[in-house]
């Protein structure tokens, strides 16, 4: 038992040093990064009603959240799984801005099961979003963002995964397909099961054109999909072709930003496709099967609420990051041990050596204190009435 | 409905700019200051099992902690309502040093109600921890740190209140208590409702010398308690003596290194008596009548884990020092509008501003961009063939 009351919970973490200091310094330098684009910080809460942590997001974050009953109101809460909604709550309700908005993030979010995004269960979530502009060039600054993002954890072979949940939605509702049908189909094309596919076509009473456009979504992946797309859906319907043309217009802006930037295309991968308006992405890592940031468009998230504003953010986990990340920081200078003295000379000596970032020490008095504490190089000694460094042992 | 879906649960907060960006300030500022006194950043699990995070603690703490059914393991988890006994598990379990160790931690901890402690229910507590040094000494470097936490949030009003649990658990001792008639005593100690405390005496058969120490206990506060202590309790057992002892012994010590600081004793008022094995405090600032930070001494909590380890620490909740203190911190210089263009040159300068500090939006083409963005106070213009700053409008 002993033992057991230490063990964590399986997708929770704990975090010790030096690690800890490694996730502050990325913290750090992911929320200056993102307040230097003129991104400001907000602190959603960590407990809410359930109606509104839910509202608008789909049910893969209601089974993805813990619930709790509120003691005080009786009401059903609860623990956010995920912070987007939550900022976008904060856009359209206490900011009530009539310009664009760029609003950023960083806490822990809880969730029931871990699902593919991180083998976490409380992810250190971090993310940017920009409210209030509908057009590529939001797209792409969050994209520019997200890419910043992961330099900044020392990431720098990521790729991107870019799509348009209006190409499926669009050719789904030409085909005529019910929701049922709709969703149906869409689960199958994120596992790319081509023969269930076809059946769900079939069944659906689908059958041609319309057939044709939606099996060849399943395969319209990697760099030249889109000009496949062109192709294969140019005879669809305007929203669908306004679609395609739109993730074009966002990938050619890209590329004059970040022309190094591998970008690979999937049509049938709509990761949150449950809200997601528009483009949707994801940043992966050669050799790691899962994406390590993702995001998209989601203008609608607000329409509930009684207004609708045009949304675009990413999201990424900070300890994901740093699992594949190299290990920041610098290696701090050792710490310097003080003896145990309110004497004022050397209180002057420690005050100011902490002030220019040196750890300081005080050696404790008693058996306990055989030896200089964990990571002290220095000690403070008095000589010729003069506190002065010198080496540890 | 549409403006329910807004409410926040009582006693939950979100914080919107600029005051979110005061929470960071400050949470920067004393991480500094806790690492620059030799403290180790750790991140406790906000979620946990149960068992493990009441072991220990007693039952205040089990009535403050939200309760989930893990779906994983189908075993009852908790949400940290105290990260102190977290650190404490960390020292005890995964550092397992033998000298002391230094420890600080800062995060969001959930309430099922609030308690005097703050109105939230969702405090960012931050705290430090010295492990494996039993002494004055380390009682006092806690007390010294947490008057800088107060300092670095602005608050120089703030009065500290020390008592020492050893006092009244010893006269308990003495009288013959059992458990149930001392927490009934404690409990109208802290009330000091002092018909119920002689009642209560009476009705637990104490008399005579015992009786009138328990008596006095309730009026032991203020400068000069301690003094009173002396004569009231000299009759008393060795540990409760040695309590007084080690009391005035802390108190003298924290003079030396702090003359200034205003010292109430309380041997009645006993924070976290549950756990508590030593010196308990708390600090106050004129004119709020719920302490803003307390602490102490905790030897026993490794105790259940196989391994006892002296502990002193202090804890706080940030939101409720910034709504003390002064509004930190200094105002950031506007923002500056830069055009939506990938020309090398401006983005050279746009690069350069941000490294150094300055906040730089870009202008999102579109409709929606009729006026600078809030805060922009310049914006990059060419001139000659130059990116020059120029005031906006």
């Amino acid at each position: 038992m002993d033992e057991e009351r230490w063990l964590l919970p399986v997708g929770i973490e704990e975090i010790l040093p030096p690690q800890a200091e490694a996730v502050e310094f990325l913290r750090r330098t992911l929320l200056d990064l993102y307040r230097s684009w003129g991104y400001e910080l907000v602190i959603p809460p960590f407990l809410d009603y359930l109606d509104s942590l839910l509202t608008g997001t789909g049910q893969d974050l209601d089974l993805q959240t813990f619930k709790l009953t509120d003691q005080v109101s009786g009401r059903l809460l609860g623990i956010r799984a995920d912070m987007t909604p939550q900022v976008a709550r904060i856009d359209t309700h206490q900011l009530r801005r009539e310009g664009p908005s760029r609003l950023c993030y960083l806490g822990t979010v809880l969730r029931t099961r871990s699902d593919g995004f991180a083998a976490s269960r409380s992810p250190l979530q971090v993310g940017a979003e920009i409210f209030g502009h509908a057009g590529p060039e939001s797209d792409v600054e969050i994209l520019r963002l997200l890419m910043l993002t992961l330099a900044a954890a020392g990431i720098d072979s990521a790729y991107l995964d870019l799509g348009h949940v209006g190409i499926f939605r669009g050719l789904a509702r030409e085909a005529g397909l019910d929701r049922r049908q709709e969703m149906a189909l869409f689960d199958a094309l994120q596992r790319k099961a081509l023969p269930e596919i076809e059946e769900l076509i079939v069944l659906a009473g689908v059958s041609g054109e319309p057939a044709r456009r939606l099996l060849g979504l399943a395969e319209l992946c990697g760099e030249a999909a889109l000009d496949r797309a062109a192709t294969l859906l140019s005879g669809a319907g305007a929203p669908v072709r306004s679609a395609v043309d739109y993730l074009r217009r966002v990938a050619d802006e890209l590329h004059g930003w970040l022309p190094d930037v591998p970008v690979h295309f999937d049509l049938a991968e709509l990761r949150g496709y449950h809200y997601k308006t528009g483009v949707v992405f994801a940043a992966f890592v050669p050799g790691w099967g899962q994406e390590i940031a993702r995001g998209g468009r989601y203008d609608d998230i607000g329409r509930v609420f009684g207004r609708a504003r045009p949304a675009v953010g990413f999201s990424a986990d900070v300890k994901g990051l740093l699992r594949h990340g190299r290990p920041a920081p610098a290696a701090m200078p050792g710490a310097v041990l003080a003896p145990w003295s309110a004497d004022p000379d050397l209180q002057d000596v420690v005050a100011r050596l902490r002030r220019a970032g040196r750890r300081v020490v005080a050696e404790l008095p008693g058996p306990t204190n055989t030896r200089a504490p964990l990571g002290c190089t220095e000690r403070l000694v008095r000589k010729d009435g003069q506190w002065l460094l010198a080496p540890c042992e």
